[in-house]
Formats: structure tokens, sequence, C-alpha cells
């Protein structure tokens, strides 16, 4: 494909996206086939070329009908994913660029765009100025974890795991309702469940209950245990709870353990400085992650990651073959970001998040996010009027999780009904054993009528 | 941003790529900015939103004078990354989708189209019947083989891994030309660089010496150590060797190790028949990994990953919290390919492998190989008649290692004056030693007369 053809397909590709996000209201938000009906619509390689237009006829014919509507104003399942159309274009400016850019050598823009986007959030976001030169684009907050984690037992044993590896005895805490991502982080460092310790929570909120935390900190040291790495939530996925955060950082700073905070959904909300309570102790924080792939309006994956030991990091997970030396890395005098992450190759992922702040501005970002609150806050307000529903825990922010007070069977029935017509997509969680409705909103294009419509439908209303 | 103003914008951003592309020779291959000039020129984050014209002119002013232009025809160092136009499109399909394919659920076409373009490589590639089904695509053949040793771990524990972590004993066995990725790897996954083993290779082919291997192998078990995985690689970094994988399968498979067979940049070839003898073995494989990033046309980032164990896999890295329990999963009907990778959410790539495949076909993939291959041997005949170069290692496919025969200064002048140039840029290698310069044929564009300009300048004739 040349250019003129690029430019003439790129048109139609184009075009072919915006009339989808045009019309994406009329599809079903969670896609109906059923297991294999995709695969069996498809046909096997060819050997000759072709052209675009199949590819998008095949788009239209089975990836629709396969697909869930993620940018639907109905989707407030999971969390929702924004990817918003100038993020879209900075992420296809970055593939037209195709700079893979594991070294700052390998191109320095690439690099120096990235330090400069993550230092500029660190002010506008109000987090601590020890992150500043701390900062780097993760793929996933999974990843992130991972990266805190390897960190973490590299700084514990003194900077003897880079060699010798684990021993047994490190020990990572969580609470009941943090992310599965940090239990997986600790298999895949070589720990094992074994070593994963879950902090009951405070049952009115869900968040993690600090006395017990310092206890079991208390016994396992003196079981010989070595805390290594806390993982404190700032709005959990079941219910947007948020652990003590500053309680948590003292217990971590008495016992020598890194403290991650998880802020993966909610820590764009730390631009507004009405939330920024929410983000109390943040600043004592040794690492620190927020997607930006969430809800902030750039599309997945680009999870914003900030520590305060990038040193530490570095020296962890670092190599240099003869095959990646070069003048720039030698001099010292410039940051190689495959140094900071799992794998080697990287994107130029700083250019979505750079066409987000421009296009939107900050203030644009604030509106997008306050909206949603808002949102939530009348929704809050609905179920607390109404004798079938209650909240199931305390709203955060953008997130309310209700409950029908009939039982747990009204609830998934509800719930069934809601995402069986095609209008919206809800996803559940359990609090205290009690099944919960989550309702995450945060599409770049819900308004007060989709939310009203979600309600009406739940209570059974057609 | 709505559907029209995408429209418009969206046109504006094809341009200039496709401006980019047609341009792309005039720039020097390599950024010539200093460390810091880039961010120099950035402004801080505005509280007001903008438009697109000023980002594209910052990405004129700023981003590519601070760019080494991987898409460069003159591009010959590490492997190039191709991102052909095709490819750069499907990537834009994906974001504008905006999908996110973490579950069979939340994008069944995100999951099946995956599914059955791995499936169908697996005839196209020649790879074995027992690949069927075991699929995956991964970020980085970092990130594979990973996921690779994790199963490996698993595995060899009996399936206690997951909750008793790495014990220690654990051993991991690569050739001193192996990718760095696999002792990063086994780094992350606890294990800590004592537990890999550097077997000495072929000094005349860099191939691993499977003698050697044995004999380490022998010595580990009766110094009590378990062996988990061996990484042979069909295409090394350095000079392209291929170690013998039947030889190293039948020493994996005597001691109970996991095979995984790194083919991040050579594995494409294996499309072509004339090729396939340097696969010989890799049937035997447990993994397998090549990228469609760097040698099929593909815009970073998309390594093709198979295992004949993705029951093991799975079980080593699945978790399920309440929040992602759904009807399709608990059906055991569907694939979730959260469990394959070590993020939890994935992007919709499939899409940008399946617009290469289907504008290039089958067989124009096949003449994008063959002709670097030629291009390569090409090279080779002019060092080969050549009084003041030699080979410093044989050729594989396109990567042709060379060295002066007036010792390392003269070869590392003449690469410094050819990546001065701009023209051009290549990196080195040590061979036995020995400084050698890799020119590593790749870049959609590369034609003859380039090939021949990097070959005069590497001999000094301007």
């Amino acid at each position: 494909m040349d250019a003129e053809e690029f430019r003439r397909v790129g048109h139609e590709v184009v075009d072919w996206i915006a009339d989808y996000r045009a019309r994406v209201e009329e599809f079903p938000v969670r896609s109906r086939v059923e297991p294999g009906w995709v695969r069996g619509q498809l046909d096997g390689l060819s050997e000759a070329g072709g052209d675009f237009a199949g590819l998008l006829a095949d788009l239209e014919r089975v990836v629709l009908p396969g697909t869930t509507h993620w940018q639907h104003p109905g989707f407030y399942a999971y969390f929702p994913s924004n990817a918003s159309l100038p993020s879209v274009l900075g992420d296809l400016l970055s593939s037209g660029l195709g700079v893979q850019g594991m070294l700052w050598s390998t191109s320095p823009a690439a690099t120096e765009v990235e330090q400069h986007l993550m230092d500029e959030l660190v002010g506008a976001m109000g987090l601590p100025e020890r992150f500043l030169g701390g900062g780097v684009i993760q793929d996933t907050a999974s990843s992130a974890a991972l990266v805190a984690l390897l960190a973490a037992l590299h700084r514990a044993s003194g900077g003897k795991w880079r060699q010798s590896g684990v021993d047994g005895a490190e020990t990572v805490y969580v609470s009941s309702q943090t992310h599965s991502s940090i239990e997986r982080a600790a298999r895949m460092a070589g720990l094992g469940e074994q070593a994963v310790r879950s902090i009951p929570v405070d049952p009115a909120t869900s968040a993690m209950d600090a006395g017990a935390l310092a206890a079991r900190l208390k016994a396992d040291v003196e079981a010989g245990r070595r805390p290594v790495l806390v993982c404190a939530t700032i709005g959990t996925t079941g219910t947007g709870a948020v652990d003590p955060v500053r309680e948590v950082a003292a217990l971590c700073a008495e016992h020598g353990a890194w403290l991650h905070v998880d802020a993966a959904w909610a820590g764009p909300a730390a631009l507004c400085p009405e939330f920024r309570p929410l983000f109390d102790g943040v600043g004592l924080a040794d690492s620190f992650t927020a997607n930006a792939h969430k809800w902030m309006l750039t599309a997945f994956d680009l999870s914003l990651f900030w520590t305060a030991h990038p040193d530490v990091l570095v020296d962890a997970l670092t190599i240099l073959p003869e095959y990646l030396r070069n003048t720039a890395t030698e001099s010292g005098a410039v940051v190689d970001y495959r140094d900071w992450q799992i794998p080697l190759g990287r994107r130029f992922r700083a250019l979505k998040l750079w066409s987000v702040l421009r296009w939107y501005g900050l203030e644009g970002v604030r509106a997008h996010l306050r909206r949603h609150v808002e949102l939530a806050a009348l929704l809050e307000s609905w179920v607390g009027a109404d004798e079938g529903w209650e909240l199931a825990a305390p709203r955060t922010l953008s997130l309310v999780t209700l409950a029908h007070r009939d039982g747990d069977g009204a609830t998934r029935a509800a719930m069934e009904r809601v995402n069986a017509s095609g209008d919206a997509f809800v996803t559940h969680t359990t609090v205290n054993g009690r099944f919960a409705v989550r309702v995450a909103i945060g599409a770049e294009g819900t308004r007060e009528h989709h939310v009203r419509a979600l309600w009406e439908a739940l209570r059974g209303e057609e």
C-alpha cells in the first residue's frame, strides 16, 4: 500500500469509524452471538491479496454482531474504557510514525514527550513532587502492579533479588476487595498465593481495616516473614471503596514495606480539586497507578504509573546486551524506558494521551469526570427515594452499587432483564455476601436520559 | 469530538501520515537531537482545549526531528519493525471500535478472530497440529517468554507453583547468544540470575552447543537442581544463529524441561517452504514465538505465541474474582484470553494482523520476506568479493553480520560514518569478541539501490 492508496483507503476507514460511532446506540450493548458463531463466519487465509472493502464488509457482517460496544452510552459494566476520538487519532499517529521507543536513542521524542506529560500530570493531579521524574506509561494497571512488586522485592532484599531471586519469606498485603491483579502479580513474581495476606475490610465501607493490617504485619514479622508490599486501593473494583492510605503508609514505613496505591479507575478524578480528599496520603506512596484508558478519555491501553524510586525499578529490571549498547545510554543523560516495564519494546503511547490533553484541555477532562459524578449522584438520589432498591455500598464518585430489598433473586433478575434489553449493560459484585448491581457511569456519551432509562429498566418500567 | 469533527480531522491525520511516509527518506534515519531538546520545546498542559492543527504542527516542529525513522528504507538497525499501512489501518479500526477483549463475553469477535488467525497460521507456517487451539497474541516476545516460563514453572512443580511459588532449585537454560529477555523473565519470575545457565555456542555458527547443554543438565540434576525450561533460538539477535532445536528437544524430553523456541525475528520466514529447514524440530516445542511486528508487516506490538499446553498456561494464570464471573465463562465453551497473558485487559490486536493477511495475501507476505533475503544474499556476495570486509558470522535469511579485516577500529569507524550520514542506520554486535556491524534488512521499502548505497558507504565510497 503506497501513500496514495493509504490516503484513499484511510479516508474510508475514518468514515467507517465516524459512522460507527454515530450509530453506536443502534446496537445492543452486549453482543448476542453464541460461542463459535464468529469463527464459523470467517474464511481461511487467502493466497492472493485483496482490498480493504472486503475487510470493512466483514466488520459489518461478522465483527459488529460479535462486538460488545464499550463506547455505547449504555455501557456501565466493569469500568467503562473511554476511547475518545482524539485519542484514536493520537494512536493512529503513533502507528503511522511506526517508531519503537525501547531506548531513548531509538526515538528521543517518544521518551521525552512521555516524560514531559508524566511530570506535568504530577502537578495537575496534585501528586507529590517526589514522583517527578518517576513517571512512565504502562499498558495496564496489572503490569504496573507487577513492576511495583518487582521493585519492592529488589529493595526488600537489599539489592540481592536480581541475583538470588525470592526466598519464600516475602509477604504481600491486600484487602479482600483489592483487585485480583495483585494476587496474580505475586504469583508471577514466584511468591505463590501463600505469600498474599487478604486483610478484612470494614463491612460498612469495604475499606481495608488498618487495625487488622497492623496485627497481621506484626504476627508475620514475629513468624519470620518479610513484609514486602502493601497495596492500598483508592476506588476498588467491586464498590469503589477507598482504603485508609495514610494509616497504611505509616504501617508500611514501620515495617519497611513498599506502599503501592492502585487508583486504576478513580485516579483521574485527582484532576478535580474537589475530589482530592479521596487521595489523602497518596504523597506517601512508593508507587501509584491510574488508568488513562478507563476514565480519562484515552483509548486502551494506557496506564499512568509513578514511582518515587525509579532508581530501584531500573536497577531491578535493567539488562544491557551488546546489541542495545549506545552512546546516549552510556552518557547517563537519558532515560531508557525499556528498563521500566515488562516488555522490551514499546509503542509511542504518549501520543494518544497528548492528543487527549490538547483537544479537551484540563478543563475538558474535568468536565467529563464531573458529569459522570453528577449523574451517579442523581442515580443515588433516585435509589435513596425508592421503596424497592437501596444502595449496597456507599457511592464513590461515579460508581453506584445497588441491590433490591427483596433479595439476590430480584437483583439478579433485574440485571439480566436490563442486559437482555440491549439498551444497557451492567455487571455485578457481592457486598458482604449480597449480590449487587454495579452501575459504573463513565462512557463518554452517557447523559442523564441514558441513566434515567437504565434506572427505569432496573425498576421494571418499560 | 463528534463523528463529523472526527471525519474532518481524521482525514487530515491520514493525509499527514501519507505525506510522512511519502517523504520519509528526506529525514536522517537516526534522530540528531541532543538529550533534553525535545522536552525543551514543549509547552505545559493547557486549561483550555484546542484543535488538532496545533498538535500536527508540533509533530512537524518537535517530534519529527526527535524521531528515529523506523519506517525509513535505510533502517537496518536492531531488527526493523514493519508498520505497513494496511496494519496501521487495522490498528485504527481497533482503536475506533474501542473494545477491550479480556473475556470472550466482553467482545466475542476480538477473541474469535484471534483464535481463527492463530489456527490458520499454524497451517500456513507449517507448525505442528498440537499448536492448534494454543495460539494467542502477546504484545512482545519478552512477554511471551515470561508467560512460557510461568507455565513451565507451574508444570514442573506438579501444579504447586501457583500456591507455593518457586523454591530456588528451578533452573533455566539459554545460550550465550539467547536474547536477554529470557534472563530478564527468570528474574521477574523470582528465580534470580543464579538460576540461568548460559550454555556456550559453537564459535563457527554461534549456535548452542548441544553437548554442553547435555553435560550441564546432567550436572545440575545431580546437584539437586530442577531443569524447568530451555530456550532455543531460531535466529539470534546478534547474528541470526539457529540452535539445534531437535537435539535440544530430546534433552528437554529426557529431563522434563519445557522447550521454548524463540523465533521472534526469523519466525515469519516459516511462511516460505524454502526456509522451513531452519525450523526443523519446532514441532517438538512446548511453546513458540514469532513477532508479526518485526518482519511480518504488522505495526508494533503483535507477537505470535503458540503453546501445546494451553491448559497448563491457563491453570497457571487464571483468577476469577466475582466481578468477572459471567455465563459464557462458566459454560466452558469459550476461551478468555485474559488467562493467557500478563495484563488483564487487551486490545483487539488481531485486527491489524487480519488487515495485513487480507491486503497482502500469503503470497504478498512471502514476496516481502523473499525480497529481503535476496537483498541480503546480494550484500553477502559483495562482502565475499571484497578485500577489506568479511562476514563475521554466516548470513541467516536477511541478517548479514560483517567486519573489517583491519580490526574493530575500522569496523566501528565505518559504522559511525554510515550512521552520521543520515542515509542509513546500522547497529553492532560482537562475534567471538570481535566488533561487527549487523545489517538487518527488513524495512518494507528497502530495495537494491538502498543496500548498494549502504555497502558503498560502509566501504567509504561517497
